[in-house]
Protein backbone atom coordinates (compact mmCIF):
# COMPACT_ATOMS: atom_id res chain seq x y z
CA UNK A 1 0.00 0.00 0.00
CA UNK A 2 1.24 3.32 -0.72
CA UNK A 3 2.79 5.50 2.17
CA UNK A 4 0.41 8.52 0.95
CA UNK A 5 -3.03 6.41 1.26
CA UNK A 6 -2.02 5.39 4.68
CA UNK A 7 -1.23 8.70 5.69
CA UNK A 8 -4.52 10.33 5.60
CA UNK A 9 -2.91 13.88 6.14
CA UNK A 10 -0.29 13.53 3.37
CA UNK A 11 -2.07 15.30 0.95
CA UNK A 12 -3.36 18.16 3.20
CA UNK A 13 0.78 19.23 4.22
CA UNK A 14 3.02 21.67 2.08
CA UNK A 15 5.62 20.39 -0.37
CA UNK A 16 8.62 20.52 1.99
CA UNK A 17 7.27 18.38 4.76
CA UNK A 18 6.26 15.92 2.39
CA UNK A 19 9.34 15.69 1.04
CA UNK A 20 10.56 15.31 4.56
CA UNK A 21 8.42 12.39 5.41
CA UNK A 22 8.87 10.90 2.27
CA UNK A 23 12.56 10.52 2.92
CA UNK A 24 12.79 9.67 6.02
CA UNK A 25 9.74 6.88 5.74
CA UNK A 26 10.78 3.15 6.09
CA UNK A 27 8.72 0.36 4.85
CA UNK A 28 8.51 -2.77 7.18
CA UNK A 29 7.53 -6.81 7.66
CA UNK A 30 7.36 -7.43 10.87
CA UNK A 31 6.88 -11.26 11.90
CA UNK A 32 4.09 -12.28 14.09
CA UNK A 33 4.64 -11.95 17.62
CA UNK A 34 7.34 -9.49 17.56
CA UNK A 35 7.13 -6.79 20.31
CA UNK A 36 6.51 -3.91 18.56
CA UNK A 37 6.43 -1.63 21.87
CA UNK A 38 8.02 -3.66 25.50
CA UNK A 39 7.63 -0.96 28.02
CA UNK A 40 7.27 2.73 28.58
CA UNK A 41 10.33 3.41 26.94
CA UNK A 42 10.36 1.60 23.44
CA UNK A 43 9.99 4.10 20.83
CA UNK A 44 10.33 3.32 17.44
CA UNK A 45 8.25 5.95 15.34
CA UNK A 46 4.54 6.03 14.00
CA UNK A 47 3.29 2.64 12.92
CA UNK A 48 1.25 2.89 9.98
CA UNK A 49 -0.07 -0.50 9.38
CA UNK A 50 -1.09 -1.65 5.51
CA UNK A 51 -1.92 -4.77 6.31
CA UNK A 52 -2.13 -7.14 9.27
CA UNK A 53 -2.60 -7.20 13.44
CA UNK A 54 -1.42 -5.47 16.06
CA UNK A 55 -2.43 -5.78 19.85
CA UNK A 56 -2.01 -3.63 22.66
CA UNK A 57 -2.42 -4.71 25.77
CA UNK A 58 -1.55 -3.85 29.90
CA UNK A 59 0.05 -6.69 32.00
CA UNK A 60 -0.69 -7.02 35.72
CA UNK A 61 2.42 -7.68 38.68
CA UNK A 62 1.47 -11.33 38.44
CA UNK A 63 1.66 -11.82 34.54
CA UNK A 64 -2.31 -11.21 33.84
CA UNK A 65 -2.70 -9.52 30.61
CA UNK A 66 -6.10 -7.44 29.13
CA UNK A 67 -6.26 -6.30 25.71
CA UNK A 68 -6.57 -2.41 25.72
CA UNK A 69 -7.30 -2.51 21.85
CA UNK A 70 -6.57 -4.36 18.80
CA UNK A 71 -5.00 -2.04 15.63
CA UNK A 72 -5.76 -3.26 11.89
CA UNK A 73 -5.66 -2.21 8.40
CA UNK A 74 -5.18 1.60 8.30
CA UNK A 75 -4.50 1.71 11.87
CA UNK A 76 -1.89 3.70 13.39
CA UNK A 77 0.05 2.70 16.47
CA UNK A 78 0.97 5.95 18.40
CA UNK A 79 2.09 4.12 21.89
CA UNK A 80 5.42 3.01 20.25
CA UNK A 81 6.42 6.96 19.89
CA UNK A 82 4.73 8.00 22.81
CA UNK A 83 8.04 9.27 23.85
CA UNK A 84 7.71 12.54 21.79
CA UNK A 85 4.69 12.99 24.52
CA UNK A 86 6.44 12.94 27.89
CA UNK A 87 3.00 13.39 29.44
CA UNK A 88 1.83 9.75 28.01
CA UNK A 89 3.41 8.13 30.98
CA UNK A 90 2.00 4.22 31.24
CA UNK A 91 3.18 0.61 30.44
CA UNK A 92 1.29 -0.64 27.61
CA UNK A 93 2.85 -3.27 25.12
CA UNK A 94 2.12 -3.87 21.18
CA UNK A 95 2.90 -7.14 19.76
CA UNK A 96 2.13 -8.36 15.81
CA UNK A 97 -0.76 -10.63 16.58
CA UNK A 98 -0.33 -11.49 12.44
CA UNK A 99 2.01 -10.80 9.62
CA UNK A 100 2.24 -7.07 9.47
CA UNK A 101 3.55 -4.78 7.02
CA UNK A 102 3.54 -1.65 7.91
CA UNK A 103 5.33 2.04 7.33
CA UNK A 104 7.01 3.53 10.47
CA UNK A 105 7.64 6.95 10.62
CA UNK A 106 10.84 7.57 12.78
CA UNK A 107 10.58 9.59 16.03
CA UNK A 108 13.22 11.92 14.71
CA UNK A 109 11.26 12.44 11.35
CA UNK A 110 7.81 12.94 13.24
CA UNK A 111 8.61 14.77 16.33
CA UNK A 112 10.13 17.73 14.16
CA UNK A 113 6.98 17.97 11.88
CA UNK A 114 4.12 17.69 14.97
CA UNK A 115 6.13 20.52 16.57
CA UNK A 116 5.93 22.93 13.23
CA UNK A 117 3.01 21.48 11.59
CA UNK A 118 -0.60 22.42 13.41
CA UNK A 119 -2.18 20.26 10.51
CA UNK A 120 0.49 17.32 11.94
CA UNK A 121 -0.31 17.81 15.32
CA UNK A 122 -4.04 18.12 15.04
CA UNK A 123 -3.49 14.68 13.06
CA UNK A 124 -1.89 13.34 16.44
CA UNK A 125 -4.70 14.39 18.59
CA UNK A 126 -7.39 13.20 16.50
CA UNK A 127 -5.49 9.06 17.24
CA UNK A 128 -5.19 9.98 20.81
CA UNK A 129 -9.07 10.90 21.19
CA UNK A 130 -9.48 7.38 19.16
CA UNK A 131 -7.92 5.63 21.28
CA UNK A 132 -8.47 7.26 24.66
CA UNK A 133 -12.42 6.46 23.41
CA UNK A 134 -11.34 2.73 23.02
CA UNK A 135 -9.95 2.60 26.26
CA UNK A 136 -13.29 4.39 27.96
CA UNK A 137 -15.71 2.03 26.40
CA UNK A 138 -13.27 -0.58 28.10
CA UNK A 139 -13.68 0.69 31.36
CA UNK A 140 -17.07 0.80 30.95
CA UNK A 141 -16.92 -2.58 30.01
CA UNK A 142 -14.89 -3.67 32.71
CA UNK A 143 -16.96 -1.93 35.68
CA UNK A 144 -20.52 -2.75 34.34
CA UNK A 145 -20.23 -5.36 31.70
CA UNK A 146 -23.93 -5.05 30.64
CA UNK A 147 -23.81 -4.28 27.40
CA UNK A 148 -21.63 -7.34 25.95
CA UNK A 149 -24.53 -9.57 27.44
CA UNK A 150 -27.60 -7.74 25.83
CA UNK A 151 -25.89 -7.60 22.48
CA UNK A 152 -25.15 -11.28 22.72
CA UNK A 153 -28.76 -12.33 23.86
CA UNK A 154 -30.38 -9.73 21.03
CA UNK A 155 -28.22 -11.76 18.02
CA UNK A 156 -29.19 -14.83 19.59
CA UNK A 157 -32.97 -14.12 19.81
CA UNK A 158 -32.80 -12.92 16.15
CA UNK A 159 -30.65 -15.91 14.81
CA UNK A 160 -33.71 -18.04 16.35
CA UNK A 161 -36.41 -15.32 15.30
CA UNK A 162 -35.17 -15.41 11.40
CA UNK A 163 -34.06 -19.27 11.81
CA UNK A 164 -30.91 -18.22 10.36
CA UNK A 165 -27.03 -17.08 10.91
CA UNK A 166 -27.33 -14.35 8.86
CA UNK A 167 -28.28 -11.04 10.39
CA UNK A 168 -29.69 -8.82 7.67
CA UNK A 169 -29.73 -5.96 9.88
CA UNK A 170 -27.70 -2.70 9.93
CA UNK A 171 -25.59 -1.38 12.95
CA UNK A 172 -28.73 1.65 13.48
CA UNK A 173 -31.38 -1.31 13.46
CA UNK A 174 -29.63 -2.87 16.82
CA UNK A 175 -29.12 0.13 18.13
CA UNK A 176 -32.92 1.15 18.29
CA UNK A 177 -33.76 -1.93 19.15
CA UNK A 178 -31.32 -1.95 22.78
CA UNK A 179 -31.70 1.86 23.36
CA UNK A 180 -28.10 2.70 22.15
CA UNK A 181 -26.42 5.05 20.12
CA UNK A 182 -25.15 3.22 16.65
CA UNK A 183 -21.03 4.16 17.76
CA UNK A 184 -21.68 1.79 20.88
CA UNK A 185 -23.10 -1.07 18.72
CA UNK A 186 -20.66 -0.92 15.87
CA UNK A 187 -17.54 -0.45 18.42
CA UNK A 188 -19.22 -4.02 20.21
CA UNK A 189 -19.79 -5.95 17.30
CA UNK A 190 -16.38 -5.11 16.16
CA UNK A 191 -15.20 -6.30 19.01
CA UNK A 192 -17.43 -9.89 18.91
CA UNK A 193 -15.67 -9.58 15.31
CA UNK A 194 -12.11 -9.62 16.60
CA UNK A 195 -13.34 -12.69 19.02
CA UNK A 196 -14.38 -14.50 16.24
CA UNK A 197 -17.41 -14.82 17.09
CA UNK A 198 -19.36 -13.19 14.30
CA UNK A 199 -18.34 -11.92 10.89
CA UNK A 200 -19.57 -8.53 9.66
CA UNK A 201 -20.40 -7.46 5.84
CA UNK A 202 -21.92 -4.63 4.27
CA UNK A 203 -25.92 -5.18 5.32
CA UNK A 204 -25.72 -8.22 7.58
CA UNK A 205 -24.06 -9.75 10.84
CA UNK A 206 -23.37 -13.24 10.32
CA UNK A 207 -22.94 -15.01 13.45
CA UNK A 208 -20.32 -17.83 13.14
CA UNK A 209 -19.42 -19.28 17.02
CA UNK A 210 -22.77 -19.32 18.60
CA UNK A 211 -21.40 -21.37 21.15
CA UNK A 212 -19.14 -18.59 22.00
CA UNK A 213 -21.89 -16.10 21.95
CA UNK A 214 -24.07 -17.67 24.00
CA UNK A 215 -21.34 -17.40 26.56
CA UNK A 216 -20.98 -14.07 26.26
CA UNK A 217 -24.69 -13.75 26.85
CA UNK A 218 -24.41 -15.74 30.31
CA UNK A 219 -26.29 -18.60 28.52
CA UNK B 1 -5.34 34.58 38.83
CA UNK B 2 -4.23 35.96 36.15
CA UNK B 3 -5.20 34.47 32.55
CA UNK B 4 -1.79 34.20 30.98
CA UNK B 5 -0.57 32.07 34.50
CA UNK B 6 -2.89 29.65 33.89
CA UNK B 7 -2.25 29.09 30.74
CA UNK B 8 1.36 27.80 30.33
CA UNK B 9 1.49 28.71 26.73
CA UNK B 10 0.60 31.92 26.57
CA UNK B 11 4.01 33.28 26.25
CA UNK B 12 5.22 31.25 23.57
CA UNK B 13 2.70 32.75 21.34
CA UNK B 14 2.61 35.27 19.21
CA UNK B 15 1.07 38.96 19.36
CA UNK B 16 -1.70 38.28 17.23
CA UNK B 17 -2.69 34.67 19.05
CA UNK B 18 -2.26 36.42 22.05
CA UNK B 19 -4.83 39.24 21.72
CA UNK B 20 -6.99 36.91 20.23
CA UNK B 21 -7.54 35.26 23.30
CA UNK B 22 -7.40 37.62 25.66
CA UNK B 23 -10.48 39.48 23.66
CA UNK B 24 -12.13 36.60 23.94
CA UNK B 25 -11.94 34.60 27.32
CA UNK B 26 -14.11 34.88 30.14
CA UNK B 27 -13.41 34.82 34.21
CA UNK B 28 -16.47 32.65 35.73
CA UNK B 29 -17.57 31.96 38.93
CA UNK B 30 -19.17 28.20 39.38
CA UNK B 31 -21.31 27.17 41.99
CA UNK B 32 -20.22 23.82 43.89
CA UNK B 33 -22.67 21.66 42.52
CA UNK B 34 -22.86 23.44 38.74
CA UNK B 35 -22.61 20.71 36.12
CA UNK B 36 -20.14 21.78 33.06
CA UNK B 37 -20.50 18.82 31.17
CA UNK B 38 -23.74 16.80 30.96
CA UNK B 39 -22.74 14.19 28.20
CA UNK B 40 -21.21 14.15 25.14
CA UNK B 41 -22.91 17.31 23.45
CA UNK B 42 -22.20 19.78 26.46
CA UNK B 43 -19.65 22.04 25.13
CA UNK B 44 -18.59 25.09 26.87
CA UNK B 45 -15.03 25.50 26.09
CA UNK B 46 -11.88 24.83 27.60
CA UNK B 47 -11.73 25.35 31.30
CA UNK B 48 -8.83 26.78 33.55
CA UNK B 49 -8.77 26.51 36.55
CA UNK B 50 -7.71 29.72 39.06
CA UNK B 51 -8.78 27.69 42.15
CA UNK B 52 -12.25 25.09 43.31
CA UNK B 53 -12.15 21.42 42.35
CA UNK B 54 -13.48 19.86 39.38
CA UNK B 55 -14.85 16.02 39.24
CA UNK B 56 -15.15 13.69 36.09
CA UNK B 57 -17.18 10.37 36.18
CA UNK B 58 -18.97 7.95 34.02
CA UNK B 59 -22.44 6.87 34.96
CA UNK B 60 -24.06 3.37 34.57
CA UNK B 61 -27.43 2.85 32.59
CA UNK B 62 -28.27 1.67 36.28
CA UNK B 63 -27.04 4.95 37.58
CA UNK B 64 -23.77 4.10 39.21
CA UNK B 65 -20.89 6.56 39.39
CA UNK B 66 -17.30 6.39 38.99
CA UNK B 67 -14.54 8.82 39.06
CA UNK B 68 -12.63 9.66 36.50
CA UNK B 69 -9.87 11.87 37.60
CA UNK B 70 -10.81 15.05 39.71
CA UNK B 71 -8.87 18.31 38.45
CA UNK B 72 -7.81 20.99 41.27
CA UNK B 73 -5.99 24.23 40.92
CA UNK B 74 -4.36 25.24 37.92
CA UNK B 75 -5.79 22.29 36.26
CA UNK B 76 -7.77 22.06 32.98
CA UNK B 77 -10.45 21.13 32.02
CA UNK B 78 -10.28 19.54 27.57
CA UNK B 79 -13.49 17.50 28.38
CA UNK B 80 -15.71 20.68 28.04
CA UNK B 81 -14.08 21.38 24.57
CA UNK B 82 -14.69 18.23 23.73
CA UNK B 83 -16.94 18.90 20.57
CA UNK B 84 -13.54 20.26 18.70
CA UNK B 85 -12.39 16.49 18.66
CA UNK B 86 -15.14 14.13 16.65
CA UNK B 87 -13.30 11.48 17.50
CA UNK B 88 -13.65 11.75 21.31
CA UNK B 89 -16.84 9.98 21.75
CA UNK B 90 -17.43 8.95 25.18
CA UNK B 91 -19.71 10.14 28.04
CA UNK B 92 -18.30 11.78 31.21
CA UNK B 93 -20.03 14.34 33.14
CA UNK B 94 -17.95 17.14 34.63
CA UNK B 95 -19.43 18.94 37.82
CA UNK B 96 -18.09 21.31 40.59
CA UNK B 97 -17.39 19.45 43.83
CA UNK B 98 -16.06 22.97 45.17
CA UNK B 99 -17.00 26.65 44.64
CA UNK B 100 -14.61 27.35 41.44
CA UNK B 101 -13.59 30.18 39.84
CA UNK B 102 -11.69 29.39 36.31
CA UNK B 103 -11.27 31.00 32.97
CA UNK B 104 -13.12 29.95 29.74
CA UNK B 105 -11.47 29.64 26.44
CA UNK B 106 -14.94 29.17 24.31
CA UNK B 107 -14.44 27.12 21.40
CA UNK B 108 -15.29 29.68 18.73
CA UNK B 109 -11.92 31.19 19.62
CA UNK B 110 -10.10 28.25 20.63
CA UNK B 111 -11.39 25.57 17.77
CA UNK B 112 -9.53 28.41 14.91
CA UNK B 113 -6.09 28.96 16.94
CA UNK B 114 -5.67 24.86 17.63
CA UNK B 115 -6.19 24.43 13.64
CA UNK B 116 -3.58 27.33 12.72
CA UNK B 117 -1.11 26.82 15.27
CA UNK B 118 0.95 24.12 16.15
CA UNK B 119 1.88 25.16 19.74
CA UNK B 120 -1.67 25.02 20.85
CA UNK B 121 -2.66 21.83 18.91
CA UNK B 122 0.79 20.27 20.86
CA UNK B 123 -0.13 21.81 23.98
CA UNK B 124 -3.92 20.29 23.83
CA UNK B 125 -2.08 16.94 23.19
CA UNK B 126 -0.06 17.52 25.92
CA UNK B 127 -2.99 17.84 28.03
CA UNK B 128 -4.77 14.63 26.24
CA UNK B 129 -1.85 12.53 27.37
CA UNK B 130 -2.13 13.62 30.98
CA UNK B 131 -5.76 12.57 31.20
CA UNK B 132 -4.89 9.09 28.93
CA UNK B 133 -2.26 8.53 31.39
CA UNK B 134 -4.84 8.94 34.64
CA UNK B 135 -7.45 6.89 32.89
CA UNK B 136 -5.05 3.88 32.47
CA UNK B 137 -4.10 4.28 35.78
CA UNK B 138 -7.77 3.80 36.75
CA UNK B 139 -8.24 0.90 34.70
CA UNK B 140 -5.02 -0.78 36.47
CA UNK B 141 -5.92 0.11 40.13
CA UNK B 142 -9.30 -1.51 39.02
CA UNK B 143 -8.44 -4.46 37.13
CA UNK B 144 -5.96 -5.41 39.77
CA UNK B 145 -6.39 -3.18 42.38
CA UNK B 146 -3.03 -4.22 44.39
CA UNK B 147 -0.34 -1.18 44.67
CA UNK B 148 -3.23 0.80 46.17
CA UNK B 149 -3.46 -1.87 49.18
CA UNK B 150 0.56 -2.06 49.51
CA UNK B 151 0.57 1.31 49.62
CA UNK B 152 -1.74 1.70 52.30
CA UNK B 153 0.12 -1.30 54.27
CA UNK B 154 3.18 0.38 53.76
CA UNK B 155 2.29 3.58 55.11
CA UNK B 156 0.34 1.69 58.16
CA UNK B 157 3.30 0.07 58.81
CA UNK B 158 5.51 3.34 58.82
CA UNK B 159 3.35 4.85 61.12
CA UNK B 160 3.44 1.89 63.77
CA UNK B 161 7.99 1.83 63.28
CA UNK B 162 7.59 5.33 64.09
CA UNK B 163 5.47 5.83 65.98
CA UNK B 164 3.78 9.23 64.69
CA UNK B 165 1.38 10.25 61.57
CA UNK B 166 4.18 12.60 59.97
CA UNK B 167 6.06 10.45 57.87
CA UNK B 168 8.89 12.37 56.60
CA UNK B 169 9.88 10.31 53.63
CA UNK B 170 10.04 11.00 49.82
CA UNK B 171 8.05 9.12 47.14
CA UNK B 172 11.41 8.43 45.30
CA UNK B 173 12.14 6.16 48.87
CA UNK B 174 8.71 4.94 49.26
CA UNK B 175 9.13 4.02 45.04
CA UNK B 176 12.28 1.94 45.82
CA UNK B 177 10.65 0.36 49.23
CA UNK B 178 7.63 -0.75 46.56
CA UNK B 179 9.69 -1.20 43.69
CA UNK B 180 7.69 0.87 41.63
CA UNK B 181 8.13 4.06 39.56
CA UNK B 182 8.14 7.35 41.67
CA UNK B 183 5.13 8.58 39.34
CA UNK B 184 3.55 5.78 40.32
CA UNK B 185 3.53 6.59 43.79
CA UNK B 186 2.95 10.38 43.32
CA UNK B 187 -0.63 9.40 41.47
CA UNK B 188 -1.58 7.41 44.44
CA UNK B 189 -0.52 9.55 46.93
CA UNK B 190 -2.29 12.04 44.85
CA UNK B 191 -5.48 9.78 45.35
CA UNK B 192 -5.11 9.52 48.51
CA UNK B 193 -4.82 12.73 49.25
CA UNK B 194 -8.36 13.12 47.48
CA UNK B 195 -9.52 11.03 49.55
CA UNK B 196 -8.71 12.60 52.83
CA UNK B 197 -6.19 10.02 53.87
CA UNK B 198 -3.07 11.68 53.67
CA UNK B 199 -2.39 15.05 53.32
CA UNK B 200 1.01 15.95 51.29
CA UNK B 201 3.64 18.29 52.11
CA UNK B 202 7.10 19.35 51.00
CA UNK B 203 9.35 16.58 52.31
CA UNK B 204 6.51 15.20 54.48
CA UNK B 205 3.46 11.86 54.39
CA UNK B 206 0.91 12.94 57.17
CA UNK B 207 -1.68 10.11 57.90
CA UNK B 208 -5.32 12.01 58.40
CA UNK B 209 -7.20 9.12 58.37
CA UNK B 210 -5.88 6.20 60.00
CA UNK B 211 -9.39 4.03 59.92
CA UNK B 212 -10.09 4.32 56.33
CA UNK B 213 -6.34 3.43 55.92
CA UNK B 214 -6.09 0.47 57.38
CA UNK B 215 -10.03 -0.22 55.04
CA UNK B 216 -7.57 0.43 51.96
CA UNK B 217 -5.50 -2.35 53.21
CA UNK B 218 -7.82 -4.36 53.81
CA UNK B 219 -7.26 -4.85 57.34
Amino acid sequence: MDFAECFPVYNRLGKEEQSLLMSGVVFRKIKKGTIIRGGANDCTGLVLICSGQLRAYIVSDEGKEVTIYRLLDRDVCLLSASCMMPSMQFDVTVTAEKDTEAWIIPIKVYKPLMDSSAQIANYTNELLCTRFTEVMWLIEQILWKSFDKRLALFLIDECNIEDTSILHITHEQIASHLGKAREVVTRMLKYFHNEGVVRLTRGAVIVTDHNKLKKIAGL
